[in-house]
């Protein structure tokens, strides 16, 4: 179905809007109200770049939030039930965020700038105002705001070489998650080694929005002898590396989950002295509710590219889960899909189906990642 | 620029939207992470019917936020600085929310559904998270959550003979901004005179989204006599009647004003004893700052169809305003847009311009509304 979007004032174009536009990108969806490059025409050489190669990605919808004053740590340990003690200035970590019900509404990055500043680098819901409506009615002193700060995303087995190219050798003992603040002549930027694939990547927060097209021309020129090009998040990648995706996989509106059922219960601790959103419901929710788990399916039949929203899973006539997104991968032949399924049914199970464009498929359960 | 957007899993797709693909919608854009039509390749013909006769839009994207609870009325007086004592059942208000700054985040209009149980019928930002923090560390006793409830626009001025001949004659009493809980044959809905244009109509708030492709058909079905016809909100005609755009004409993070300055004055009551956010920030601002006000603005030369972002307004080489949305209107046969202007540029000022697609356009200022 081929369907077009307006670009209009009241959804903000990225500091890289004219370079992906000059270099072709030809569909765009809606993340943190920006347009985000969907893809650039070519789906195989896309994902041909980021399998073997180096992509370079307009990720700058990836919006941060920024905590800073002198109560931005303690917001920071209420918002998330992971333990954040003992984090580094220049370090991040992946740091779920639930409402009072224990349900996910973000897992954003978290990066520790300094003792009292910190950035969430946020998937698809309003973080800024969850945090600002609780810094408020709790008094805290902290400023809660969106800084000027748009991500560009070098991914690929190549991305080192080229990122090494742009700001030396010393990237290439980063760890992952780690970041450093500095700049590419003059271009004012954090850099960490990070990314939405398993890929291996490199993430540049742009800190000055006026200098979007120049930063993504600088990259694709250090880029060109590792045969870069323009790419956007990629869903087959991601599924076949059950990565997972806010507003896909979970979404407190469409497919409300906790974080044990995500597969993220090991970053709940809910052994923390100290209080947190959820804690109450995520302590009962592992005391006895935990329904269901993240997992992969193989999908029999004719290769599916996608669906247009989640699908049930069938046993019989009973939903006994969801398939929340679906891809055909190139490298393992055949359709996967990643989705939410109830806990009692064993990787065995023979009898799961589900209708997809009026066919019913049957499915076989996989342990994830599909691929590493 | 004819980029495409993908429907896929991440965005959620409206209960209406079978219906729209079968009527021919041709552009999306996104709303409060729902997709929703933006045209359906007619513009003309989808203005017509609007301004002259009645058209149908999913506008299911403008989500509702439920207040309900003991502490329900106590949560809404906190969000909005209008005074909303007095209000019935049964009736509706527009309540402009703001953040600690006194910056507007959303300008939904509230339906007062019971004492204990209000909607927020809301603009592109996520009010849930907003209210959801407020009320968890304020410890109020009030559930927040989005409900299943879809509304569908019928729009013009035929379009209180469409709603007649469904519902009975009694909907032409029906004051501006009332509602009433109903069903339409058995399909449970909240119908109101309300919607997203100065051109009279009604809005059904669908309270079964399993129901959205029939509630669809019958409305059409109902239409058909009147020449009914798909359509959206339209921001040509929305930009001659100077109605606001939460996200075009002010939005926290690109475009930050005060309802002071986007004409919302009247609805702040500073003199209320009791608290509510961005109280203090009110006071100071309206008692010194209201640095630029909502205003129209001709546009010199050619047609201008549209414009991707916001743009300066320039007077010699200094920014005195900012130009939100730009349209050309049929029925004032020129280029007209929205936008703030500084408070001290007098209506008969002559040397504006903004530069728009390489070109310096000369602006002359217009009172708001452009037409009634």
């Amino acid at each position: 179905m081929p369907f077009s979007i307006h670009i209009g004032p009241n959804i903000r174009t990225s500091p890289y809007f004219e370079a992906t536009v000059a270099d072709g990108v030809r569909s765009f969806s809606v993340y943190n109200h920006m347009y985000i490059p969907g893809s650039y025409g070519d789906p195989d050489g896309e994902y041909d770049r980021l399998i073997n190669g180096v992509a370079q990605w307009d990720v700058a919808a990836q919006r941060q939030i920024e905590l800073r004053g002198p109560d931005a740590e303690t917001l920071m340990r209420f918002l998330t039930p992971r333990e954040i003690a003992g984090t580094r200035v220049g370090q991040g970590r992946y740091v779920p965020i639930c409402d009072a019900d224990g349900m996910l509404i973000n897992d954003p990055v978290m990066l520790k700038l300094a003792e009292d500043r910190f950035w969430l680098s946020i998937a698809d819901s309003d973080v800024e105002l969850w945090a600002k409506g609780l810094a408020l009615a709790k008094g805290l002193d902290v400023a809660v705001f969106e800084p000027d700060v748009s991500p560009m995303a070098v991914q690929g087995p190549l991305a080192e070489d080229v990122v090494a190219s742009l700001f030396g050798g010393w990237v290439r003992d980063l760890k992952y998650f780690w970041f450093r603040e500095t700049d590419l002549e003059g271009i004012p930027l954090v850099l960490a080694r990070s990314g939405w694939s398993k890929q291996g990547g490199f993430e540049l927060y742009l800190q000055d929005g006026s200098r979007g097209v120049e930063l993504w021309e600088r990259v694709k020129a250090a880029g060109t002898p590792f045969h870069i090009g323009p790419g956007a998040p990629n869903d087959v990648e991601r599924v076949e590396s059950g990565l997972l995706s806010y507003g896909a996989d979970a979404r407190r509106q469409t497919v409300p989950a906790n974080p044990f059922e995500l597969g993220l219960g090991k970053l709940v601790d809910l052994d923390r002295p100290d209080e947190f959103v959820g804690k109450a419901a995520l302590k009962r929710i592992a005391a006895s509710e935990i329904a269901r788990r993240l997992t992969g399916f193989f999908v029999d039949g004719a290769p599916v590219p996608g669906i247009p929203a989640p699908l049930p899973v069938l046993m019989a006539d009973r939903q006994v889960g969801t398939i929340t997104e679906m891809i055909f991968s190139p490298r393992l032949e055949r359709t996967i899909a990643l989705g939410l399924i109830a806990t009692e049914i064993a990787e065995i199970e023979t009898g799961l189906t589900v209708e997809v464009a009026g066919e019913t498929r049957r499915l076989g359960l996989s342990a994830l990642p599909f691929l590493r």
